[in-house]
C-alpha cells in the first residue's frame, strides 16, 4: 500500500494536477483493451517531462512500488494492466511533437504523442511515417515503440521498429538513457534501442522518439476482391507475392467478419461471401499500373468471385475503414471477444484458414477471422461469453491447438499484439524455457528488482524464476 | 595454455582436418583488416557443423579459454583478432546456402557463406540481397551479421540488420538458440536477433541465416559528378534526400582518394577534381528517368563541374569497382592506413567535410576521405607510418578531435565497422559511463565467464569493470 507520504513527495515534484490517488480516478487506469484482465493501481501520476517521469521512478523505486507505463491503454495482450498495482505511469501529457527534420527526413515527438497526429503533421511536410496500428487514432507513439506494433502498411512498409532512429529511455536505475541518433547508420555498441523496442514496458520507459520519415508514395490503387473460399484468398497472397509484386497492404476477413462489419457500418459487403481481400498497391503511377495490371491477372487466375476498383481516394479510404472497424464489429455480438494474433510465414496463409476451419467446427465455437494477410498475420477472434465456463474451455483448446500448428509451421504466437499477460503460457513454448532463461536475464540486467511493469511477459512458473538453472538448454522450432 | 588433452578432445570431436595449432597455420589468423594489431591464438579450429561449434564452445568453456569467432578476417576494427589468445573458431567451412525460398522471399544459409556468393545465387532466381559491404567478395554473412555491415547501397536498401530475419546461434552456456523465422512480423518475447546484430561476436556465434530478399529493382542509371570543393558534393548529397530522392548509392571520394584509385586502376579519373560523387538511381524504369532529372538539376544547381552519365551496365559497374577499391588505392601508398568510421545526420555533411580540412591542416597529415556520403558515413583515411611516432600522435589527436565534433553533431564513432578493439575508447565517449554499464551487464548475461571475443568493445579501464557503481547514470549526446 502507498504510503501518504509517498504521494505527498509526487504531488510535490509533480504537482498536484499529475498526480491521482481516488478509486474513481484510478479505475479507468485499470483496464486496457484486452478483455477479462483488470486490476486497480494504487496510484496514478502524469508527468509532463522526463525530469518528471525520473522522479515518480526515483519515488517509486524508493517505495518499492510496482510502476506500469501506460499511453491510451488500446493494448491487446493486457501489457499496460498493473496486475501487481502499484504506480501506473501515464505518458499521454507528454505529447509535444518536436521536431520535423526535413533535411535529414526525421520526426522527434514525446512518447505520448497520438500515432495518427504524428502522422498528419509529418504529411503536412509533405512527408510520410508509414506505421498505422488499427488504434492509431489513439494509440500513443510510446505505446506503439514498447508494443513494436504493427498495421496495415506492414507487408510493404514494415512495422514500428522498422522506423525507430533513437530513443530517450529512464532505467529502473534512475538513469537517462539516450539511444540512437539521426545518423542513418551507427553501429556503436549493443543495440539498445533494438532492445527496447518491444520490450512491452518490462526495461524502461521512452520519454522522447525519433522516427525515420519516408517520401510518400505517388499514387495508390485499391482492390476489393470476393471469394467463395477464404483458402483461395490465401493462394491469391501467396501468388501475388510471389509475382514480386510487394502490394502495401493485403488484408482479409472471413464471412464472419464481414458480415460484422456490413451490420456495422453498412457499405453493402455481400454477406453471402467466404472471404474478401483489400488490396493497395502504391508507389510511382507507371509502377502502379504495371503491379495493378499483375494483381488483377492473379485474382482472375485464382477465380476471385468479384474484383473491385475503389473509383476515388474517398472509396479507398472508406473500405480502409471499414477494415479498421473489424474488432470493433467483431466485439459488438458476443459479451466476450478472445482475439489473437498467430503469424505465419506467408507460404502457410491457406494451411492455416483451413486449419482455423477444422478447429473451429471441433470445437463448435463462433470464430471471426481478419487480418494482415500479406504478413502472415491473422486475428482469429473467438466470440464467446465468459460466464460459460464449457464455452471458455472449448476457446482455450482451440488457442492452443492453433498455436501448436503455428510454431510447428514456422510461425510465431504474436505477429503485433505482443505476449503482455495474454500469451505468457505461450512464449515459452515458442522459444522455449532457454530462450525465457536468456530473456530473464536481460530483464534482471535493466531492472534487479523487478519493479517495472511485474508480472507480463514471465509466467509466474518460468524456470527462469527458479534460483539455479544449471545445463545449457537448446531452443528451436 | 592449452593443455595437449584439450587439443586431443577437439580432434576427437571436429577431426584433425578441423583443428590446427602449429604456429604457421596460426600465424595467418592473428590479423584482420586492421591496421596495428595482432595476436597468435593457441588453436584454431574450423568446425562444418552447429553441433561442432557447440562441441568447441563446450572444450573451450571447460578449459577456460579464449574463443574468437572468424569469417573472413575483413573485419576493420579488429574484432576477430584474438587479443587475448585461446581459440580461433573459423566459420568458413560452413559455407553452404541451406535454402532460397521464392515463395516466402528468404533465403538460409550457414555463417560462412561469402556474401557475393549469396547475393549471386538469389540473383539467379531473380530475387535480390542488397547488403553489400565494399568486402563482399571475400566477408562472409555471419561476420556480416555480428558488424551490422553496411555497404554502398545502405541509403535506399538498409544494411544487414534491415534484412536479418533469423538466426541460429551458439551461446556461451552450451545451447543453441533459434531467434526469429520465416514470419515477416515476430514480436514474441524480446528481440535477441536484433540484439546479436551487431554483437560483434561477443554474445554468441552465430552458425546459420536467414534473411529477407526483395524483387531487384528493374532499372538503374548510374551518375559521375566533379566538384571543384568538397564541400559543394555534400550540399548536392543533402539537396538530393531534401528533393524527396532516395538514390541507391551515393559515394564520395575526395582528391586524394581520387588519385590513388586512378593510380591504381586507371580509368581516366581527372586528377585535379576536389571530389566526385557516384549516384545511382533505381527501380521502375520511369521512377528511375524522374529521380534522373532530379538529380542532374540539383547537380547544375549547386554548379557540379562535370556530370557524367554512364553509358552501359558495363561503365556503371566499373565505376563501382573503381569505388570499391579506394581503401586498397589508399593503403598503397604509405606504411600505415589508419581508418575512420565517422557518421553524421546527413544534413551535417558538409560542414563535416570543412571540419576534416581544417583537421587535416592542423595536424600536419595526409588524408583521403571516401564513403558513403548519402548515409552520412565517412572514411577519412590517415596514410601514414607507425615507426614515425609523432605523426601517429598528431593522427589520434586529429581523430580525438574530429569525433568530439562527429558527436556534439549527433553523430556516431561508428557507421558500420563496429568497435572491436579499435574504438573501445571513443565507444564510452559516445554513449556514456552509464551506457556501458548497461552493455556490460547485458554481456555478462549472455557470458558470465568473459570467454567469448574477450578484449573487445569494452575498454580495459570502462566503468563497467569495477565491482560496485552506486549511482544512477544520465547518458546524453
Amino acid at each position: 500500500m502507498i504510503s501518504k507520504t509517498a504521494i505527498g513527495h509526487l504531488v510535490d515534484k509533480l504537482s498536484a494536477a499529475n498526480v491521482a490517488s481516488e478509486k474513481e480516478d484510478l479505475l479507468v487506469l485499470g483496464y486496457d483493451s484486452t478483455p477479462g484482465v483488470h486490476h486497480l493501481p494504487e496510484v496514478a501520476v502524469y508527468p509532463t517531462t522526463t525530469a518528471g517521469v525520473l522522479d515518480a521512478m526515483e519515488i517509486a523505486q524508493h517505495e518499492g512500488l510496482p510502476i506500469v507505463p501506460r499511453g491510451s491503454g488500446t493494448g491487446l495482450s493486457g501489457g499496460s494492466v498493473p496486475v501487481k498495482g502499484g504506480m501506473v505511469l501515464c505518458l499521454n501529457r507528454m505529447n509535444r511533437i518536436l521536431e520535423i527534420d526535413e533535411e535529414n527526413l526525421t520526426a522527434t515527438a514525446e512518447a505520448g504523442v497520438v500515432t495518427l497526429d504524428l502522422f498528419n503533421a509529418t504529411a503536412a511536410k509533405g512527408l510520410f511515417y508509414p506505421p498505422d496500428p488499427g488504434s492509431q487514432k489513439i494509440s500513443t507513439l510510446g505505446g506503439n515503440v514498447m508494443e513494436d506494433a504493427g498495421g496495415l502498411r506492414g507487408l510493404k512498409y514494415g512495422v514500428t521498429r522498422d522506423y525507430v532512429m533513437a530513443l530517450k529511455c529512464v532505467l529502473p536505475d534512475g538513469s537517462i538513457l539516450t539511444t540512437g541518433g539521426k545518423s542513418v547508420k551507427d553501429v556503436a555498441g549493443y543495440a539498445f534501442k533494438d532492445l527496447l523496442v518491444g520490450s512491452e514496458g518490462t526495461l524502461g520507459i521512452i520519454t522522447e522518439v525519433t522516427v525515420k520519415l519516408i517520401p510518400p508514395p505517388q499514387d495508390k490503387r485499391t482492390f476489393l476482391a470476393y471469394f467463395n473460399d477464404i483458402r483461395t484468398a490465401g493462394e491469391a497472397v501467396s501468388k501475388i507475392i510471389a509475382a514480386k509484386i510487394i502490394p502495401s497492404t493485403m488484408e482479409i476477413m472471413d464471412k464472419a467478419t464481414i458480415n460484422c462489419v456490413e451490420d456495422y457500418v453498412k457499405i453493402g459487403l455481400p454477406r453471402q461471401m467466404a472471404a474478401l481481400l483489400l488490396i493497395e498497391v502504391d508507389g510511382h503511377p507507371a509502377m502502379v499500373e504495371e503491379e495493378s495490371q499483375g494483381v488483377k491477372k492473379i485474382l482472375e487466375q485464382v477465380k476471385a468471385a468479384e474484383v473491385h476498383v475503389a473509383k476515388s481516394v474517398e472509396e479507398a479510404n472508406s473500405l480502409a475503414a471499414a477494415r479498421r472497424t473489424a474488432l470493433s464489429a467483431l466485439a459488438r455480438v458476443s459479451p466476450t471477444t478472445l482475439l489473437e494474433d498467430a503469424t505465419v510465414p506467408r507460404s502457410r496463409l491457406a494451411e492455416t484458414f483451413a486449419e482455423i476451419e477444422r478447429l473451429t467446427a471441433k470445437y463448435g465455437l463462433k470464430v471471426g477471422t481478419f487480418g494482415h494477410a500479406g504478413d502472415g498475420n491473422l486475428h482469429p477472434t473467438v466470440l464467446c461469453d465468459e460466464r460459460d465456463s464449457d464455452e471458455m474451455h472449448r476457446a482455450h483448446a482451440f488457442y492452443d491447438d492453433l498455436y501448436d500448428q503455428v510454431l510447428a509451421w514456422g510461425g510465431t504466437v504474436s505477429g503485433e499484439h505482443g505476449i503482455g499477460l495474454a500469451k505468457k503460457e505461450y512464449l515459452a513454448r515458442q522459444i522455449g524455457p532457454g530462450g525465457v532463461k536468456v530473456m530473464k536475464r536481460i530483464k534482471d540486467a535493466f531492472d534487479p528488482k523487478g519493479l517495472l511493469n511485474p508480472g507480463k511477459i514471465f509466467a509466474d512458473d518460468d524456470p527462469c524464476t527458479q534460483a539455479h538453472v544449471e545445463e545449457g538448454f537448446r531452443v528451436s522450432h
